[in-house]
């Protein structure tokens, strides 16, 4: 169930067709769930286009709060761009799935007739130890394979993928997207976000503004601590300069900030962005041109941006299942709570 | 008004005395409201303590979105320490405001007997002009003086000093402040914001977690865009680095975007931060200890750091008296849509 | 007297028309220098161009060492764009020149047919208390008027302006620029720096490669700490982005190193870059674009950077008038030492 | 061959007693190299201190230039503490490495009663495919054990290790390490480096401020670009915040410059640095202490790190043996050119 069936208003703005992170043309998701006895976790990769060993995608990476393990970071920053997939994550799959992504990596570029001695992997990550036996890292390389192979433009939301376990506000966690339409002028562009949701504390949870986490709470022990992180990744069309994508990709913490977040101090709550519109030739040319908007404009994109997060992150729960964690503790899903 | 006589609930935190700034020891605010023809303007100063040419206090900048003229915030960002009193102004006059520290500064050196040869003034400002000639500069040295030695633990909000020419959400602005009490153990800490409001578009208003902002909009134009600024500035008696007092002040955006901010392009949005509980000797000693908080026990704060901002920002509005534009458009108070 | 007069060899690239940051086609620099009893300061502009009332120049800043008071630097940080000129002055100057500069812009903005409301000015420091009696704040709005109004393509060196005041490794310091051609296949570019030289302890100096200031020091007191700072300007007509230019200026710290810099823990480094070659409209379009560079060509724009700020910072003291300073200490010029 | 044994002289600071990282009391250092057929790579762990289970040290990150993949930076940035050893290796290794160290945890957090769910783990890298088959991947998680299980304050220098493969001035590089003792009051500290050299171009090699690469290369087709990496790890006992920590392994940056670098842009410049003398406890207490430096006095300390790690990147060099890269072309060691 969508938040939108349920009758949700997130905002005025359109949709993308599928109101998801795929609506915007090139753009590709896919999972591996990994789920045998305890272990309930699993890889979740967003692909921003082909031609990877020939060009990359202007990027930009903002970091909320930095209780997180993100692997990738630090090139983004300097250079601007991302070179490969995002994989998303366990906490201590990060390193399989940077080993798995060099791998992947190597083999593309031999196809594209290339050698490979340096690429700069991008792994996210949260921690799913309430509901997976983490300890057990069951994440393997034939899992990042699945992921990255089975990507397509359709994909499942919730209990999927790095959302197999993941819990958000008390309630069961997941992967969430949504997308939106942005005009500026004749033209069109699509913005999408894909999260991983595991955070918030039950009585803060938020949804269009209504305190349904406090009513869900009524009676219950509150959990006082904002527990856990959140992951985005967002694409887009739009003709965006790094400068400006680190501006744009900064405002999804606006959005999960509106579902009830306190910014917890151990939430890992990494953003990565990137624009199809302006590829980075990676072995040819001497001057190349990108596109940018005049700033004034942002603030549209910005709205978008604040939008599609809070979409995301409360589909990610109306879709997700309920679980029973490791210690027995159940963890319901949000639709159980809509009429 | 403040909003707690309305009968408005900000979080279940426990306010200090006066529900101001004020309430952490040492911390002093002072006015300077300059209002004369089309110049309604001003300047307001936060004093953190006494003794400030032998120590500074320990603290933290955070930029949340950088369209802002805010000075000191280079050497904040590298010493961790306020060396001088926080001035906020309007837009053009952070440089009479920075001259008239300087000379406030040499002389308190000269009073205890020391030259001052170098001094890091900070001076934060919002852009009046949508209802003062800001193109007069109408700030003089004098009034800087008169806002500094006015400094008291009582003060007023709304539209003085500072807050004389600000607009929030459409309505008017100001200055507004709010206070906690944070209980660790057997000790209990103050920690306390101020803030010169200047930013929002109205539909976006949001007063403890109702949307007013939409329903005062109704029927008028709407103003799609999130102008203006804020700047805030954060005290404290907590033990805290000034590492762990960055991600204090850093949750004060999340305080601003509860009141529905969509962190729009032109704002400039700084906090500013410091506390009384780790003074920093200038001129001796070779090793001085800071008291830092365990880590986790930061979410208490963060709660309290969120609360106290959404009050102080809806206090602000609250406080301010209506007032007609430098175009003819009037500006109301959110007073007169509480019952 | 240059320091090619001199015979000394900077790097093997080919200098500008006057090795001067002038050489980037349409950047001025004009100096106020301030010249009574014991104050002796000033006030240095560099103008990147023409329509700043029209249009902004995309730029970048790098702070080498945070202890320092230079204004403007979070909006270059949000917007990569330069809105006025740099100005250069004295540690307790800032204020007055950050007045003056909204003056200045105001009646730009004025004479263009437009109302200024918000401007964000640059302006840099350095402490000149060694030689001028800094605590008298000197430096009034007209001397600033002055330096915008007196600039030119030809320029003083040396002891001229807000360097009128500095001491560089224990000798005089002052304004030091010097330029490079760059050629990228068939285009021919040029970078250009300009230095307000204040740091460095006498025993350090190096002059292309010689440790001349360890003879020079030999047989008299050592003074161990690496006082003072050093600002620096740079100019380029290369195509970058404002990451790219952000990468460029960074690399003018290797060049003050190459002088025999410690990077003293009293010293304010802070780099301000600009290009012409990317001007961003400031009132009109949707989309523009930016001209950058392909990364890997990067590395010769870096080399010339670090070329280029070792001459300027040299020559800044062998054009340096030798000088007492304020308790009687003589300040000998770099120039009484070479052969 | 360390420098100091070929007459070089590398400041006058004194230094420990094996002037080694090591020296400072608690930390060790292991290898293991893996060298088969094409393959010449390998692993080196600094590992900080006992108690990882039980406590953090307090710890900082600067990055010089981001063109590489270390991992685990984010949430130092954001905690200012090291949880688990520093391993380098290899660019395409980081993901075993970090896999294994979540490994390595989770076993030492099990001897020590607890449950590890999460885990900061720290992998840098340098690219050393010039010597190495790197696409092959070799390193494997029984590598990092032995690098782990074989940590001791007594290391071998040169070609060991991370340092098996990496190339530095166009001569073989590897690792390298240098101490410094220094005295502060009645108070004597350590401070150490260990360096992965794989960066510069042979002409600019400079020892010691002698231009000996230029004199190497005179005659042989000049290599432009200053290609790899370097990383680098601080260990002090001095009394240090994450702050002050940050400002010291900055100069890190200053040491290499002196060595020649031009700070290229394919540079992974990262620089890690942990202080034993403020260790954080994990899971009690409310508040603890922090120790640190009057800020004057990191004047001394600065000048130590830019010593000592232009000595451990010469003795990198001068330790290191020659060998034929995977293209046929031989890398001389530099103590060839030593008399």
């Amino acid at each position: 169930m969508r938040g939108r069936e349920a009758g949700l208003i997130f905002g005025s703005g359109e949709t993308g067709e599928r109101n998801l992170i795929t609506d915007v043309p090139g753009v590709l998701v896919g999972h591996c769930t990994v789920d045998t006895g305890d272990v309930h976790t699993g890889v979740t990769a967003v692909i921003p286009g082909t031609g990877l060993a020939e060009q990359a995608f202007t990027a930009a990476v903002h970091v909320l709060n930095g209780y997180g393990k993100t692997a990738g970071t630090v090139q983004i920053e300097e250079l601007g761009r991302l070179e490969t997939p995002v994989l998303l994550t366990n906490t201590l799959g990060v390193g399989v799935c940077l080993d798995a992504l060099a791998e992947y990596m190597t083999d593309m570029y031999k196809k594209a007739g290339k050698e490979l001695v340096s690429i700069n992997g991008v792994v996210g990550e949260t921690n799913d130890s309430r509901i997976s036996d983490i300890a057990r890292r069951a994440v393997r390389k034939e899992h990042v394979f699945e992921a990255l192979d089975s990507a397509a433009s359709v994909f499942e939301l919730g209990s999927a993928g790095a959302g197999r376990g993941t819990v958000c506000f008390g309630l069961k966690g997941g992967i969430g997207s949504a997308s939106r339409r942005i005009r500026l002028g004749s033209e069109t562009y699509t913005l999408g976000i894909l999260v991983q949701s595991n955070f918030g504390a039950l009585q803060d949870l938020t949804v269009c503004g209504q305190p349904l986490g406090r009513q869900i709470a009524a009676g219950k022990d509150r959990e006082e601590t904002d527990r856990g992180s959140i992951m985005a990744v967002l694409a887009t069309d739009l003709p965006l300069s790094d400068r400006q994508l680190k501006r744009v990709v900064k405002r999804i913490g606006a959005g999960i900030i509106r579902t009830g977040s306190h910014m917890g101090h151990g939430s890992g709550d990494v953003f990565i962005g990137f624009t199809t519109a302006n590829r980075i030739p990676l072995h040819k040319g001497a001057v190349y041109t990108v596109s940018a908007l005049r700033e004034e404009l942002l603030d549209k994109v910005f709205r978008s941006v604040i939008e599609c997060t809070e979409e995301a992150v409360i589909d990610s729960m109306l879709e997700a299942e309920p679980v029973k964690g490791i210690k027995g503790k159940r963890y319901p899903s949000l639709k159980e709570y809509m009429k």
